[in-house]
């Protein structure tokens, strides 16, 4: 892999991102409590992108991306493929932008999630339940609109996008000893790992990952991007596999990814809707988990945790089997 | 009824109150959702008191309590029957203050109140379920003990306490109308009135109730304190009937009570739950279903919403039957 030919977003590239951004963007509020604290054996601050538009961070990446296309470009539109928070959140950006967003997304995709990219004025496409039909789809949409692909995570603008939540929250709280994400396909620690270790080198930054989704431990160690091959957990945002810009901004940044029972992850997620009374998605409880299984690398730090989103089905949780 | 002989808070009560127990409250956020404005018509903004310690205002009133307590008194204790969030609070605000809760419950009380009360350091005694017993109970240890009784709404500093949310809402959303909050015994609603009615006279504040247990609505309107018997409600917070403290409070600052169907507030507690991401309890849905069955009465206003706690069972769901 060619990965010295990849130019990786400096901390300078997130404050412009914010800059362009900010106004467009909520400011999520960081929260922490003091029986979540005691449970954990650290200060936690949880950065709540579940308050961000759309209920996931995936809005600001999607928000970046759009916003620095040429005025040629943003006419014809956006495109992806996805059936998760980034077509919602690429949906609502393109409609804030005043633009068309292409939709592809599996015919078997859950109604609840067509709902929501339909209702933010997604141009949607099924398609079969393929990766190859997927692609396939996007380049036939694409080369009959002229629509620009807006990658989830392996995109430079969309990866500073995300990176703004962990400035915000070096704002918010300036103290943190560190900071941990989840990591899927690697766009919100890529752009978390970019600003701090550019701004702020003092302070550690984890990923964490699902045991039976484990392809970022694998492929850290590994010096490889291992493709993540039907991952069964219920982490739902954490099933793709690293990119070659993400793989290259980790493999320089990371501290380290911490993997995680999916027990873990269902008792951290009830314990954050409990003590807390917010509403945090299974991958948003990963770090959350991760805390609790590393208690000892933790302890007595202030810890900086990106809640990504809070997109849950109500009708079936977790702990109700 | 000598209503006249009843004295109620000014709103240098609240204010007192506020200088007394600001630090060791939680100050809780004011969230807003342009998808829950765009809904309920308005632009609600929600006093977020499923934050607040134990997860209910009623710290701030049981804190305010045991803080206005002589030296003498406040060593041999307090004393309170109740079965809810006021004797969490209670037990949580007296472990602060050092001196012990004496906390009667009755012995068919579900496990996670018994542990919550517990865990807060309560000192628990059991009696058979009904009002008689519980009084009896509570007298003997009272006797026994020396511990003053803190009535969970009939007691001026409680009500004081409890008008603290809305003097907060107040400094954070300057512009606000109009303000609602769930009424059940009044200790809430009656703070919250008598905070704004004598600081912010322009402002309008409603009580909103369970049609299934509509006895602040027809007290107000009779001119008289009707019981609450045995109101059918999934609003657990609400099923009390006001006091004379309450009612004369609400006859004099209150602009009128909205009453809503159960139906509405399940549909509300989902759609917060849904749209911004926070936890909040069937009590709290109360007024946001007031909104959406009154859409005439709030459109285009600016409308602070009181979210009285976030105390749910998530192994029990309402809309899961």
């Amino acid at each position: 892999m060619a990965t010295q030919e990849i130019t990786i977003p400096s901390h300078l590239d997130i404050e412009n991102a914010f800059n362009l951004i900010g106004k467009h963007i909520n400011s999520t509020p960081v929260l922490t409590s003091r029986s979540v604290n005691s449970i954990l054996g650290c200060n936690a601050y949880l950065k709540c992108e579940n308050f961000q538009r759309v209920g996931a961070f995936k809005f600001r990446g999607a928000t970046h991306a759009i916003m620095r296309l040429g005025i040629d470009e943003a006419q014809s539109g956006v495109i992806t493929h996805s059936s998760g928070n980034h077509a919602a959140a690429l949906a609502l950006a393109a409609r804030q932008k005043g633009i068309p967003a292409y939709i592809v997304m599996p015919e078997n995709a859950p109604e609840i999630k067509k709902k929501a990219v339909a209702g933010y004025g997604g141009i949607i496409t099924f398609c079969p339940p393929t990766q190859t039909d997927r692609e396939q789809t996007m380049l036939r949409i694409k080369s009959q609109t002229g629509a620009t692909f807006i990658h989830p995570y392996d995109n430079f603008n969309v990866v500073c996008g995300q990176g703004t939540a962990a400035l915000e929250l070096m704002q918010q709280q300036p103290d943190i000893d560190m900071v941990i994400a989840p990591v899927g396909g690697g766009g919100l620690l890529s752009g978390t790992a970019a600003f701090i270790k550019g701004r702020f080198p003092h302070v550690k930054v984890y990923g964490a990952e699902p045991k039976n989704a484990d392809d970022a431990y694998r492929s850290l160690r590994d010096h490889t991007i291992y493709p993540s091959v039907k991952p069964q957990t219920i982490a739902d945002g954490l099933l793709t596999s690293l990119s070659p810009l993400t793989y290259t901004i980790l493999s320089q940044h990371c501290d380290g990814i911490l993997t995680v029972s999916e027990q873990s992850i269902i008792e951290a997620m009830r314990m954050v809707w409990e003590r807390m009374k917010i509403i945090i998605e299974p991958s948003s409880a990963v770090p959350v988990a991760a805390i609790m299984e590393n208690a000892q690398l933790f302890r007595n730090k202030r810890v900086g945790v990106i809640i990504s989103g809070g997109n849950v089905d109500l009708n079936h949780l977790p702990w109700q089997g």
